[in-house]
């Protein structure tokens, strides 16, 4: 089983593979769009795979939008899609604050417009969004007034990330038994022509050195995102399908939730770096190893076309 | 030797040690001072110190303050102190840039008024410090006009410290033959009564994990801060001993160099965790066990006025 991994899928294995699942899990940027223009033939796929009677979801790390505006995206783009089908980090957060750790209290929010509606949605309150200006000299900064209804601290994509919130941040997590919630790991966030900017990995990683504690990160390779799309619906993971452009996230949260997975080359991760996971020898990395691979995903289209 | 490690420095061995040593290094907050406050006995002896011959030097993590900072502080707490003596990361940086690294070109600086200031007296311009605010999307960011001039970014403490300058940073360090220089990698900055703010080193990790590269850190552990005392001034690091409160820092730093290392109680480690490093039996963690140590420098008081 390991040498058939890293397959080529084309050909009458399409068909095959797509005809072994019920179910595919789509990552969106880099997979079925590259910032704000779909990947050709991408909306098609997706319009076929549904009618096809397979069950479709959308499962990104990107924390800056509610499941409403990516059907939003969606929609604009040209792919058929419904609320409850998104699975992003923003949604995902809260539910895992509401159903894993039951909390209870407000929550310290390092993230987006996004972050805090969805929040909010699921009844939990937070400090607020937007800039943490300076002010005062660092006996100030360590006596920062802290809000005793805080019970965890949660960080995502913020593009007003400063100082003043790490402090802050740092704050809340020494009190005993506050929360300390990341939305995702990854180290950027990538864009049209081979640029970039920093990602929320980069943040997280301020708050978890500041702080000396690990945060439970919710986005992929973490299974609960997967938990999420199984706890909604009634998905055999043996019969789905995770479809991502990178190894160390789509692939990986495959792998640990025992789907079978395809690396599409339209955005990060690349078949050299995929081989050589393969070559490795070493465990950890064969979970970066997909089952199959593609240019993009219009090369699924034949077969569903077919 | 290795066996008397760890010594609690008391009665007739302090004269002993110290008539063993030409040159004393002292590290700053924490050791001589707390905040702004002197340790109690430390300004008597460090005056005694020097009334009777020993060469003293002041050697500091923080970036915060240049030479003449230090200076106005020492002479404030009752330290008799000259700029040449003070050693701290703003200005070795600026010396570091200067001589080691040859820089011709900017600085993109992530760090304090201090930092720009020392950078300025070795005729190295930069680009500016202060607040770097969030405007436009994350298209508008990837493509941030940079300076041409920009041949090296450094990262110190930085309550300005942002989403746009880590952003910044990352756009300089993937140009090619950009250097990448931080002043230290101390996870908090310690404050009276056991508080603390968040220290350079988690500024340092968000640009490094961003810009998927390692800073060269200047500050303590690394040599380079004794290179530049031993640049200035004939000392033979065997006759030289370095006074901290941090195993990880100060005390690594005397074991890098070659120096007799002295643990003050009066900040940052204990005895305890001096204790574990030397039982652990791991290499690397020897170089954090003190030769001794002392609840207070004023331990040093009574061998000094006898």
């Amino acid at each position: 089983m390991s040498g058939s991994k890293c397959t080529r899928l084309s050909g009458a294995l399409v068909k095959q593979v797509l005809d072994s699942v019920d179910c595919v899990l789509f990552d969106c940027d880099g997979v079925i769009w590259r910032g704000d223009q779909a990947v050709p033939g991408a909306p098609q796929v997706i319009n076929l795979l549904k009618e096809k009677g397979k069950k479709v979801f959308f499962v990104t790390n990107n924390s800056t939008k509610t499941s409403k505006m990516y059907v939003h995206k969606l929609s604009t783009l040209g792919f058929k899609a419904s609320e409850g089908e998104v699975f992003g980090t923003a949604y995902c957060s809260a539910m895992y604050l509401k159903t894993v750790c039951g909390l209870e209290g407000k929550v310290y929010l390092i993230g987006s417009d996004a972050m805090r509606d969805e929040l909010e949605a699921v009844g939990i309150q937070q400090t607020g969004v937007g800039p943490d200006h300076v002010s005062g000299k660092p006996s100030d900064w360590a006596n920062v007034p802290l809000d005793p209804d805080v019970k965890a601290v949660v960080v995502g994509f913020d593009e007003h990330f400063s100082f003043m919130k790490v402090n802050r941040a740092m704050q809340y997590l020494t009190q005993p038994g506050c929360l300390f919630v990341g939305t995702n790991r990854d180290t950027r966030l990538p864009l049209e022509g081979g640029k970039a900017v920093p990602g929320t990995g980069c943040l997280l990683q301020a708050v978890e050195m500041a702080a000396q504690r690990q945060a439970q990160t919710v986005g992929k390779p973490n299974h609960f995102m997967f938990d999420c799309v199984a706890s909604k619906f009634d998905v055999d993971p043996a019969r789905c399908l995770m479809v991502g452009d990178r190894l160390d996230t789509d692939i990986m949260l495959g792998s640990n939730c025992g789907l079978k997975t395809l690396l599409t080359l339209t955005g990060v991760s690349t078949v050299a770096e995929a081989e050589a996971h393969q070559k490795s020898g070493c465990a950890e990395r064969q979970g970066m190893v997909p089952d199959y691979y593609v240019e993009s995903i219009a090369d699924l289209l034949p077969a569903l076309q077919g």
